[in-house]
């Protein structure tokens, strides 16, 4: 389904290629686990690890590395002296069991796209920022989109680094133990990211290439359902407050409302992907469960919809479970569209290669959804093998992985030459 | 509620008292925890140290003490050499944030009983065994009553020594490194136990000593549920295989299972105590949860009808979740009478001491549980007051906790005179 064809050469093609796929094995043996995928949550060994093996990397073609405040890593290729700077990436780190290509993907893209980029860099406007954001995925420590998040104001940099991990490990410790933090910051004018797309719609619709036209809008909650701990055998059902039935009723709940409130434009869909019980002991009734539930939605209105059904059927799961549920902090991000000319842009650069291509909205949150909410921003992704994201089995092809490489770089010529900002 | 009355002195009873209740207060500092409970998982260091002063209590009260290979504890009392031994205990290993009457109680009381009836021995015809069973618990180590379930046969010794905590640490080497492991054993004639009720009949009924004529029948299974690791916000609802929503259905089907086959007679009562979520990581969809699912009635009829309920609805749940449930282990304890010889002697000995008195069934485990199995055996209960239990807030009043202290060595007089065996 892909076409490889490219602007340069055919030999130079297939040398860049192999280089690039070479890189992607390499980075690909950091934190790798032995069902094939990597374990590099932010900020440990693993991670730290990927980001030394990525500085060497790019040093070795004249990049000079930065770290800011709160450990993302940036990459700069300075082709214009004084020229503002076109910042591109994604983020090295993933999920306990992730794939490979997750984040992981968008960097070497950007790194790749930048270094053929240096090769003929005529007409150059913009100087180039390879970035690699820190805690894109938030397993470790909450929230995701971390480094970004900071980047873009919307998270102070003391709170982040004063944030702990379950062991109560700080952010700050964290980057200090892997020697990834620094002072730099850095103005960018625009910014470019490609990722493998987490779900089928390009693989469905044959395409290689998705021009993401908006994100999706997600409600995310922390609750903590308390209940009393007791013995359970010996207590009977009427003393019980029963923090697990009580969570187990929201978990069910959630899903029955993506189930009932998705309308027929527009799905809700509706998780929790972390839950935790307390003491988590065989004949304990518990006493805490702490659950993250979020729902999402491309419409507003239905979002809003399902999330005040949500909140209804809290009271009755309380009566049912005779417990309490409180809500703790929460992280909403209203559905919001990329920049068009931008989609245009790369629309136009997919149509010079040949590569098929066709609009699609992401469900997952990226780094460059903190971004384009201060500078002009184009979001790109390549195909999924029927969609598994989030677990060792994720995968894209290297011919797709290749069109997302040539494109970038098409791409990226075009930004740095003044085509878009 | 309580009537102390003895058969001793009233100034021997004053000082026997306040010996038991300066003691169990130096016992609960062992492992104390914040909330007025106590944490001394089986083989802990905190369940170490309470050997150990235990160890100390009854060696000065010349008692010699032992250790059988899976870590149970015997303090021996020779009343008459070469004769067979009335064995009597309980647990002093606990809950995380357990309470400190439930095991602690029942060792420390048979300890007094056994030092009070040293003083007036005329007459004996066994000698006296006190023991602290190892792990009753079974949170640390699974399944609960381990050193008991070893004792009687029915779990093999080396299957048992060789079983892992969560850390991967074996019995064995818990057992080692608090020192507390040999290769002692000994052939009992009778058992006797005492401990504070789960639940609240004996303070609902206004009763000091409840006579405990039967187990409850209990079906405890291991699942399984089998899901597949995806994104929480990019995967569609179709295309997900939820873990966590299985095993949540599995518990509201427990809880409504307890709540429908529950008959006029005989309650059903439904637990999930323990439930771990794989890889619990906050945007991803669980690949699995282990959970614990148990089943209790004094009905085997009752009990069985719930069951096959539960296991008939395991199959929805699967195509809801779209998921596969597996069971693992399974622990079956048919409901199970007490001596009855037995429960008429310690009435007798009740009616003595001017104590109120009735029968109670346990819905709990004890090791006499799997004692009665073996030889004659007698349980009796003190009040809780509310019920409350494996919470830090379990409470028996000093009024309650000596009136069972009493009755305890009225009952172990008869015992050792050969009034029961």
């Amino acid at each position: 389904m892909s076409n490889t064809a490219t602007s340069t050469s055919a030999v130079e093609h297939s040398e860049a290629a192999r280089a690039f796929l070479t890189d992607f094995r390499s980075m690909s043996t950091f934190g790798a686990t032995a069902g094939g995928g990597v374990d590099r949550q932010a900020g440990t060994a693993a991670d730290g690890q990927t980001r030394n093996w990525f500085r060497g990397l790019v040093e070795g073609h004249g990049f000079e590395v930065r770290y800011d405040a709160v450990g993302n890593q940036f990459a700069l290729l300075e082709l214009v002296p004084g020229a503002p700077y076109v910042a591109l990436g994604s983020h090295l780190d993933s999920q306990p069991l992730g794939g490979r290509f997750d984040g992981a993907y968008g960097v070497l893209t950007a790194a790749h796209a930048a270094i053929r980029l240096q090769q003929v860099a005529e007409g150059a406007k913009f100087n180039i920022a390879v970035i690699n954001w820190f805690n894109e995925e938030g397993c470790r420590f909450k929230p995701s989109m971390m480094g970004s998040s900071v980047f873009t104001g919307k998270l102070p940099a003391d709170q982040v680094l004063q944030t702990t991990d379950p062991q109560g490990t700080t952010v700050r410790e964290a980057l200090e133990s892997i020697g990834t933090i620094g002072d730099f910051s850095l103005d960018v004018a625009a910014y470019l990211e490609i990722h493998i797309e987490q779900g089928r719609s390009l693989e469905n619709d044959g395409l290689t290439i998705g021009l993401v036209e908006s994100t999706w809008g997600a409600n995310k909650y922390e609750f903590v359902v308390h209940g009393e701990q007791a013995h359970t055998g010996a207590t009977i059902i009427a003393d019980r407050h029963d923090a697990l039935l009580g969570a187990s009723l929201l978990v069910a709940a959630a899903r029955d409302i993506a189930d009932e409130y998705s309308t027929e434009d527009h799905a809700v869909i509706t998780s929790c992907g972390e839950f935790t019980v307390f003491p988590n002991s065989p004949v304990v009734v518990a006493s805490r469960v702490n659950l993250l539930v979020d729902l999402r939605s491309t419409d507003p209105d239905v979002l809003a919809t399902a999330d005040a059904e949500l909140h209804r059927r809290i009271a009755a799961i309380e009566q049912r479970a005779s417990v309490s549920i409180e809500r703790g902090a929460e992280h909403i991000w209203a559905a919001k569209a990329y920049d068009a000319a931008g989609m245009e842009l790369a629309a136009a650069s997919a149509e010079t290669l040949g590569l098929s291509h066709g609009t699609v909205r992401t469900l997952a949150g990226h780094d460059s959804t903190n971004m384009k909410d201060i500078v002009p921003t184009i979001m790109l992704f390549v195909p999924s093998v029927e969609g598994i994201s989030h677990n060792e089995k994720e995968l894209t092809s290297d011919e797709d992985m290749l069109a997302g490489v040539d494109l970038f770089t098409e791409l990226l010529g075009r930004v740095v030459r003044g085509e878009f900002v």
